[in-house]
């Protein structure tokens, strides 16, 4: 399990002066496009790795978004606005293409496939298209509830994590150079606010947020039962060891969490970029970046949502998101929202004059 | 003249609550698509102006990005990082397709037309194709020291806003019906800071900003010379007055921002959306809006830039911007990197299923 995430390579940065150089002989004063400069030339050093021949022009994106789906125990206690049926439910509604998600990726053309990586009851698609756009990778019918015990079992977590990989494995071979990552789950908020007040040192009650519009008598609650499966858990040890964080997924994971988690490694792996998009996934990222600190190189923050613990996080990763919509759905829909700013800067890279080409004095 | 801007209809309300219910019946919870929730509303009002048929789907949208160029006589005290010339140069660079607002309206499917509105030398169209992209509606070229003398005269005004209505007729014809508002010339955040100043109550150290990266000692006479420029003016009186706003475009207002303030209330008058870009564009809303405040109801403010004024800008006129990207581009570009942003606010409330259709559990 541990080569799984061991060799994972850092960003090969020896073009990097080739790369901002081409950036800011563009047609515009230095640094003027901003956000989009950075994200530019992070794109253009993962497209970068061979030492040998600097590419001149990016290779054009060819994106995939994935909804990790996966039904959680601990909605048995209440912990959101909605059923667990719900998430099966989404995921119908998904292959319908009746949702938020659906309509983003529509106006991005980014195509759409959606894991059930453990939802309590199997969708059943009802043509090829939408067997097509589903994967199955079952890791059961919803996790426990980790109020009382343990969400899942160690190697329902290293069956997860090579599901999630299997992912990259595949879509690598079609030619997907871009994977976008979204989640549906109710109650999967409780589970990521558990990891992360697991594996940082931010308080439980900035971890903590409403989801998706919970009552006050909920959070309390929500809180509550998270501070139990802390106490029954009693996760010790050093949070960047390895050991210690597969435990923290076992415990109060998830399995669609778990998958991303998976996914991220194997695409950080390949030198594939990501595009993580709210709070759950971020939780993913922020777990695969903890087994091995070089994922960081290709993760791209396509949005800061209105969930609390989303901004702290964001900002103990380091990363500057996109997008600041106040959006608190999930789904991938801030991935997908963002997905046209990363097409713009593949696009100014590829396609903008020098100073020197368009003839204009500097 | 007062006609032009006198008899601008609100936004219709009357089917408010029509709208909202569409929007909150949809498959996710209520508000969590945040400020896409709020555009969509806003989009929906706008295209829903008559009093009797509610229209259940919003018509797609027809964009044009306009890119309005003008020169400034401030720039012979050597206010810009650039001289005079780059104005055409960039022009010239538009028409060629080599600029980053050519990149982002790629990306974004928007046609793209520069209207020449009196810069130093009139650019010369060198294909069929270029010549249909410009639009040359010349005030002069470039304007008056504005440190020494009025910018322009009150007849360069009155033809200027004559000038920029003439376009909402002439796309409004074409089927237009979303305008996107850029802008180029060089030094023309002085002449913005300089209106910003005298028609609001923020200080000029305030409303002054290095642009698009001037020295320190460029930007204290930046400052100097605006301080000078208003004392000449002695525009005084109640910066409501037309009057007053009028005469201050005459003293320190630029060729471009007056056409763009004229094509900003033509299209409310006809109630077309207008996306806002940066400083310069929302220097040219404000103004519009002091002139007839229904104008606000029209305009979809894309992006906060990093121009210092922004922001208080942004501020003053209650405007929630879709980004915040660090640019300090101008040229349209936050326009033309938000406009997928607004096509997904459309295509959410066109297609995405109630809870109702979906057979999702509320």
């Amino acid at each position: 399990m541990l080569s799984f995430f061991s060799d994972i390579p850092p960003i090969n940065l020896c073009f990097s002066d080739f790369i901002q150089q081409k950036i800011d002989t563009k047609t515009k004063p230095v640094g003027a496009l901003g956000q989009l400069e950075t994200l530019a030339l992070q794109l253009a050093l993962i497209q970068n790795q061979a030492n040998t021949d600097f590419q001149k022009s990016m290779t054009a994106l060819t994106p995939m978004m994935l909804v990790f789906a996966g039904d959680h125990g601990i909605n048995d206690e209440n912990v959101s606005i909605a059923p667990s049926a719900v998430t099966g439910q989404m995921v119908q509604n998904f292959l319908n293409g009746g949702a938020a998600i659906n309509c983003f990726c529509q106006v991005n053309n980014i195509p759409l496939n959606v894991v059930d990586c453990g939802i309590l009851q199997a969708v059943k698609p009802i043509n090829a298209r939408q067997a097509q756009m589903l994967v199955v990778q079952r890791l059961g019918a919803g996790t426990k509830n980790f109020a009382t015990q343990a969400a899942m079992t160690p190697e329902q977590v290293e069956q997860g994590l090579q599901y999630g990989a299997l992912l990259v494995d595949k879509y690598c071979q079609q030619g997907i150079n871009i994977l976008l990552l979204g989640e549906m789950g109710i109650a999967n908020t409780s589970a990521a606010s558990a990891i992360m007040a697991t594996l940082t040192d931010i308080s439980l009650e900035h971890c903590v947020g409403v989801g998706t519009g919970i009552s006050d008598e909920q959070y309390q609650r929500k809180i509550a039962l998270i501070k139990q499966a802390l106490l029954r858990a009693a996760i010790n040890g050093p949070v960047d060891n390895p050991d210690v964080i597969l435990m923290c997924l076992a415990e109060v994971g998830g399995f669609e969490i778990v998958q991303m988690v998976g996914t991220i490694l194997a695409a950080a792996k390949r030198q594939i970029p990501i595009v993580i998009d709210g709070f759950i996934v971020s939780i993913a990222a922020f777990v695969a970046c903890q087994l091995n600190k070089n994922v960081q190189d290709y993760l791209i923050f396509s949005h800061q949502s209105e969930e609390k613990g989303h901004q702290l996080l964001l900002t103990q990763m380091n990363a500057k998101p996109l997008l600041r919509l106040s959006l608190r759905l999930g789904e991938g829909t801030g991935a997908a929202l963002a997905f046209s700013l990363i097409q713009s800067a593949v696009c100014f890279y590829n396609n903008m004059a020098s100073f020197e080409s368009a003839g204009v004095d500097v």
